[in-house]
This record gives C-alpha cells, structure tokens and sequence, in this order.
C-alpha cells in the first residue's frame, strides 16, 4: 500500500468494508437507487477503492460512489444527503493536491466523470459550455480547430476535469500571463449544499447583474455547491511561440535575473524556476542534460505575434545577463525547453514518494529573500529539500522530501513548514497559488486568513450548505 | 430643478429638510460626533444636499453626510448605524448611473472622498494599494511613470474615484481587451454590513486561500461592505496605440463588420459602435464632421508591439469591406478617433436630459439582430432612440429619449424598456454590462436572475449586513 491513510504521515490502514458499508441506513440506500441505477452506484468496498485518494496521496475510502448525468439528478443526491445527514464530497478526477475530493468521512463519493457533454461550441463569441467532467485536454481539442484554447493548465490537464479545475481555481505555468481558472469562467450552474439549482454569470464578456456567485463557487473545493455545467471563456492561440533556457551559477544570480525580467513590459507566457537540489538530481541521473556547472535554471516561454516576441526574447535574453549566468539559449523546441522540468518530476516520486508537496506563493521581489532563508530553514531542520515552480508568479512548489515512517523527520518537517509558512506570511505571500487547502493546509489557513475574515467565510459555507453535508471538514482548521 | 426625486420619472421634489433632520436621533448624531469632527459630520441638509444624487438624475438626500479617514472610523460608523438601525449609504464620486450611491431611505452619506492616500506603489511586482477616495485618474497618472495602467476606463474616469470603480465594477470601451474591475484586483479591506473588518485576496497574482471574498465584494454596490482599501493589479501599458474610423451605409453591414472583427484572433482594444440616431445628432450640429451619407460607425482602437498592431489594423481594415462600407481609414491621432463619440453626450443631455440610458449587452453574434428587432421596438412604441456603445462587448448604450414630464411617452418608454429586457435575455444577454442594478434596474432583475439564485443573494446580503442597513433597498426587487 502507497498510501497513507487520511491521518497524516501516517501509513497504516483503516478501511473496514463490511462496517463502513453498514453505516449507510438502508433507506437511504434504497432512496439512492431509485435514481441511481446499479452501473451508476457503487457500493461495494472494491469498487468504491479507487474513489478513495487523490494527489494528496492519502486514503479516506467512500461508503458509495454516484454518477450523476444531470444536474437534477446531482440535486436528488444533494437532496437525500440532506435528509440522512451523510456527507457528500464532489469529485472530478482525483488529481488535486490538497486532499479537496478526499471523502474523509465517508458518505457519498459523487463523480462527475461522467457529466461529459459539451453542450456548446461557439467560437464567434468565444466561449464553450461543458459539463464538469469533460476533460481539460478535450477543451483544448475543441477550442484548437478555430484557433483558441482554454488557458487553465494544471500538469494534470490531459487528464483532469473542468469541474476540477473550476473547483479548485486550477493554474499552471501559463498563469504569469494568462491568470488562472477564475479569469476564464463566465457563468456556472450549480446545486447548492442547499439543494438548490443555481445559476451564476452570464454568457457574455461583461455583465454586473447581482453578486458575483461564480467566482465565489470558483475555487470553493466543493464546499459550497456542486458545478453542474460551465461557460468557458476562450483566449485565442497565441501566433507563435518561443523558449529561452538559462543556467546559472549561483541562486542569487537566478532569482536576480527573475525579477528583471517580470519588470519588462511584456509578460512572458512562463517563466519557471528550478532549483540546486531539482538540478543535482536531474545531473545525477542524466549526467550530460545541463551544463555541469549549472546550479538554478530558469524556462521562459514566451508567445505572441513574430513581432511581439523578437523584441521580448532580445529584452530576456539581455536580462538574464546576470554576473552568474552560465548561458542563456532560445529553443523553438518546446520539448527540448521543458526536458529538465519533464525529468525531475518522476526522480522526485522515486526518492520521495510521501514528499511534502507545497505550492507557496511570494511577491516576484521578495523571491531571493525567500528562497535564501528556505535555505536556512531546512538545513536548520535537517530536511532535504527541493524548490520548482513558477517564478513569474512567485509561485514555488516547495517539496520537503520526508520518510513518513521516520517519526523524527516528520516531527521536523512539521516544524519546518510551520516556519516556511510563517515566512510566506512575513513576506507579504499566500499559502496556497494553485493547490487549495482541501485537507493538506486547513491546519495553517489562520496563519493567512484573520478570524473575522474566516468566520465570514464559515458562515457563507454554512449559507449554501447549512447541513453541512458537501465536503464536510475540509477548508476550514 | 433638474433632477426627479427618487420616484421614477417623477420630477416633484419632496425634501423637507426640518423633517428629515429630526429624523436623526439625538443620541445617534452625539455618537457620530463622538468621531467625526463639525467639518467631517455634515447635518445642514444644505451641506447634505450635493451628496442626494447621482448620474441617474434622482434626488434622494441624506439627513447626514460623514466622512471618514480611516478604517476604524468606517466601522464605528457601521456600529452606530447597527445599534441605532439608520440605513449607511457608501458613495465614492456620485458619477454611478444606476442610483447605487443614492440615500433612498435617508439616514446617512458615507462619502470615501476624503480617503485619498496611495498606500503602496510597487512597479516591480505591478501593484498599487490604495484608499476607495483615490481618483481613477490619480492611479493612472501614479503608475504611468512606471510603465503601467489600471484598466479599468468608465468614462468618468478622470473624476470618479476607485471605491466606486470596484463598488460597480465598473468597466469602459477598453474592457474588450481588457475586462472590467474584477479583472485587476488583487485583494481588499473592508467593512461588511455587520461591522467586522475583513481582509479579502492577497498581494500576489496566484492565490486560492478560501473564498474568493474579493470578487464577491467586486460589483456589490455597497450593500455587503465598504470598501476601505484596494491592491490594484497594474497593466503595462501599450508601446503602441492606432485607431480606425469606419463609416457604412447601413446597419447589417456595420454590424456584420463588428462580429467579423471579434471572430479575428488579435482583440481590439475598443470597438465602438454609433448607430444612426447618433450620427444624425451629430450630423446636424456638425455637417462636415462626418460623411454625408454615413448612417453608422465603428471607431476601433488597437494596440500592442509595432509589429503587431500593424498586423490587426490590416486584418481589421480589410474586415470592414462588408457591402455596405462608405470608409475605413486609419488615424494615429487619438481625439481624431473619439471626436464623434465625444460631440455625442453633449448632444443628447441636450435634446433629452432626462432620458433613460441602459446598457444592456448581447453575445457579439445577436448583435445584428438585437439592434434590428430593437428599431421595430423603439417603431412600435414611437420612443425616439439614440443606440452606441462598446460593440465588442455586445454592451450597448440604448438610450430612450423621453420627456418625463410627458405622462404617455413614459408609459410607452416602460413598455418599450420591458420589452429591450426581455429581447436581450431571450438572445442570451444581461440587463447590464457595467452601470449594475442600482436602485434604476432592481424591477427588472428577476427577468435574468432566477429565484432560487436571487433568494441566495437576498441570504448573502442579510448574511454580510444583518440589520439591511448598508445602501439598503438597492439590487433587490
């Protein structure tokens, strides 16, 4: 078993079918299958397994999973659960990070995976209307042809949801120029914790009619409401791109030049940062990938008309001219651009597989402190750690690369990441750019988030879903 | 006097500043000066008077107007109304159309003018943090310097004040490249209704802690919370702006050309549209002002890099050859562009200072027909009609030349109008792409909004303003 289950760092295993299948009152039950036929309700434990976990790595298994195909029937099971008082957790396609579709107290696992139309393609006006579950990758695919896309672009994209990534306000690299999800969604239909259909938004570019319903439920973790359909904003494709690797001798000289370059005019479309320790384990097992002098590396991307982008690559490749530039090159060749980035991921899981996947952000400026002091805090704790993640932003994927089964690393690294929050906090930063809280960070929300503020926010959970039945626990400490 | 009272089309006026003054209670003024000083507390309803309208032409005076300098001095305005149960009006500038800002119930002005410090210029990391009282222009002329703007461009903008930007979400011609207010704030401090000081969104780009309570406040009109504070996201500003004037011969052939224009994948950065009505205006003050025959117009803004603009402004004049253009021709020179649009307000004050101006908007593709069914409407009900506006938006300016001391023609004005809003929802449109609701839209806003969604809004405002005190009887029918 890789997984731990939804006590944290803990590996030990607590699923009990026969009881946790009791627990559901027949009735219920019953209730459930007169809209829900047997292909579309799972209930024994085997099935309802792989509805269990997400990225968080965790293990909270489901007493049943649902696939709804309508947004009535996604309000029959808001309904019921209501009634029974059974929680009801939302999931798209288990890729998050933070736990946010884990069923950590069981009830109901409702998939919408299955929720796969896309209801509208409408390239005149810009927008596609889809189902939650359409794939991140099929909107691309649909948009691609009349020369958009959809910028959300999580790593998960060829797999993940739209549900998903609306749920959690999903970003990627292309954030620094594009934004993330809660600047490409125009409207929403939703159930409520309530039971309640809503309907948020509009279908146009513009429109100030009511409160602004769709970007609360954007990036709410399932919380609030359960997203049944989605009006999605198109951008048009960029004419031509282009990619500029940098290796530098020396941090200092690496987040120097990150900053000069989010100071020129023209965004670039990513500017992604690895680290010391996310290149030695590149070098160690692909010893001719980088220059072998080469400690930070920067990937910029950039995109636009021919125009646009000669003038800009001339503007970054001058910037990144630091006193410890190594080189900096232009590629054409997106693979060759992200073949460092591509590498690390799976060296990271085969060192670390129960690492500490953090998704800390600080104001671009107040990056060399942070990553210098990231520095001392983990060699302080004795943690060995590696930082990735998109600069532009200021958004860095701290990874803390722990043994779950060491309880004194973990007791370290707890203190470790306590300190490495308190100083996102001190430097003006966010816990969280693009993972959410879900389960992983609700223990550290009011280091961020004042009490008034946070109260505000638990009464607007207690607004839409006062049975507290959608997702219950997650979010708030 | 040429403003109606708060009733519709009324124009008696029924200030009766005794009365209203005594209204007050005695206890509750000697609280307020508690905090605010004799030139900081206005009673004299005179005084008052210039803080009862706003630009929907209505008059609704306060019994007082405040004027706080700080945070704690807004919530200690807030308690007192709480405890004492006088509606709270925040109002920036009183350029909103609408009648967000209007005191309909009386009670008390809160006026943000004062609150006009920058708090924060940080070019490097593209962010102002400013008080609500900050003028637009202010925030412009601030962040030129360094390169950059804030988008957001209602046409007051050089007099109207960020609080009341954020308050409507406010947007202007640029927001088809652009987007509105929602689009360029980063975070918030505010008072909500209840009296507690919530912080809202971060100082970075990427954020997903909690609810996205920002863009909830965002377009709220000041019934859930004063704002108090605002990050700005700065925009860097074009190397390079060119415009293009465009004049055709009919109707279908100019809005032709605009759906045309939208459909390329370069956006403009305004798309303007003058239809007939207004180029007659025009055409009779100003006979060689435009062609002879020109009986609609496009002014059209790009901008960008050299090499990129060159590019759009020639995929742009080449889409303009629909049948029916009369010409399409380049200008550098920004007034040369807008002069039309701007001989037009003057005008139509003039012919009509009491008319009614909406701003409806359709997907861009209904636009041809949203305008064509829209004559046969303004024909039936023999309403004299002037229609312009941010065409790429699909946002237009349908403006209702009425006299509203002329009983039969506001009758037919109101047919007319009900029957614009159901042709703009049935084509897929919303009642208002930039005024809001107001007090001048809360009859018609069931139209769009459905009643489970609307009875959800109605439970956030009683949820952040528990006590209906903050701008209360606005948005809601």
């Amino acid at each position: 078993m890789t997984f731990s289950s939804c006590g944290k760092f803990s590996s030990t295993e607590s699923f009990n079918s026969e009881q946790n299948n009791n627990m559901l009152p027949v009735d219920f039950v019953a209730a459930l299958r007169g809209t829900f036929p047997s292909e579309r309700l799972y209930t024994d434990p085997v099935d309802c397994y792989t509805y269990a976990y997400d990225n968080s790595r965790k293990f909270c298994p489901p007493h049943a999973v649902i696939f709804p195909l309508t947004i009535e029937e996604i309000c029959t099971a808001v309904v019921l659960c209501n009634q029974y008082k059974i929680p009801l957790v939302p999931r798209g396609r288990g890729t998050g990070t933070a736990g946010g579709s884990l069923p950590e107290r069981g009830g109901i696992a409702l998939s919408l995976e299955r929720m796969i139309n896309i209801l509208a393609v409408d390239p005149a006006n810009r927008v596609i209307v889809a189902e939650p579950g359409v794939l991140n990758q099929t909107i691309q695919d649909t948009a691609k042809p009349y020369g958009f896309f959809w910028p959300p672009d999580p790593s998960s994209a060829m797999y993940c949801s739209i549900g998903g990534n609306i749920a959690t306000s999903a970003g990627g690299p292309h954030a620094v120029k594009y934004g993330t999800t809660r600047d490409h969604i125009l409207g929403l239909k939703a159930v409520t914790g309530a039971g309640n259909i809503i309907k948020t938004g509009c279908y146009t570019t513009k429109g100030v009619v009511g409160y602004d319903l769709t970007r609360l439920l954007v990036g709410s973790e399932g919380t609030l409401a359960i997203i049944a359909e989605a009006t999605l904003k198109l951008t048009a494709l960029p004419a031509v791109t282009e990619g500029i690797t940098a290796y530098f001798k020396d941090l200092n000289s690496c987040t120097e030049a990150i900053v000069k370059i989010m100071s020129l005019a023209q965004l670039p479309s990513a500017l992604e940062f690895l680290d010391s320790g996310s290149l030695k384990l590149i070098q160690n097992r692909y010893p001719d990938m980088l220059p072998p002098d080469a400690n930070t590396m920067l990937m910029i991307e950039v995109d636009g008309s021919q125009g646009e982008i000669q003038h800009t690559v001339a503007s970054i490749l001058n910037t990144c001219r630091t006193t410890g530039l190594i080189n900096a090159n232009k590629t054409k060749n997106t693979a060759e651009l992200w073949k460092a980035r591509k590498a690390l991921s799976p060296l990271l899981r085969e060192i670390a597989p129960k690492k500490i996947n953090e998704d800390v952000v600080v104001p671009v400026t107040a990056l060399p402190e942070f990553l210098n002091e990231l520095t001392c805090l983990t060699n302080h704790y004795q943690i060995a750690n590696v930082n990735f993640g998109h600069a532009g932003n200021g958004n860095i994927h701290v990874n803390l690369l722990i043994d779950p089964d060491n309880p004194d690393e973990v007791h370290r690294a707890g203190q470790c990441l306590d300190q490495i929050f308190d100083l996102v906090i001190r430097l003006n930063g966010t816990l969280s750019g693009e993972h959410g809280i879900g389960s992983e960070k609700r223990a550290f929300i009011e280091k961020e988030i004042d009490e008034p503020t946070l109260t505000l926010m638990k009464d607007l959970k207690q607004l839409f879903d006062p049975n507290n039945i959608l997702n219950p626990g997650k979010l708030f400490p």
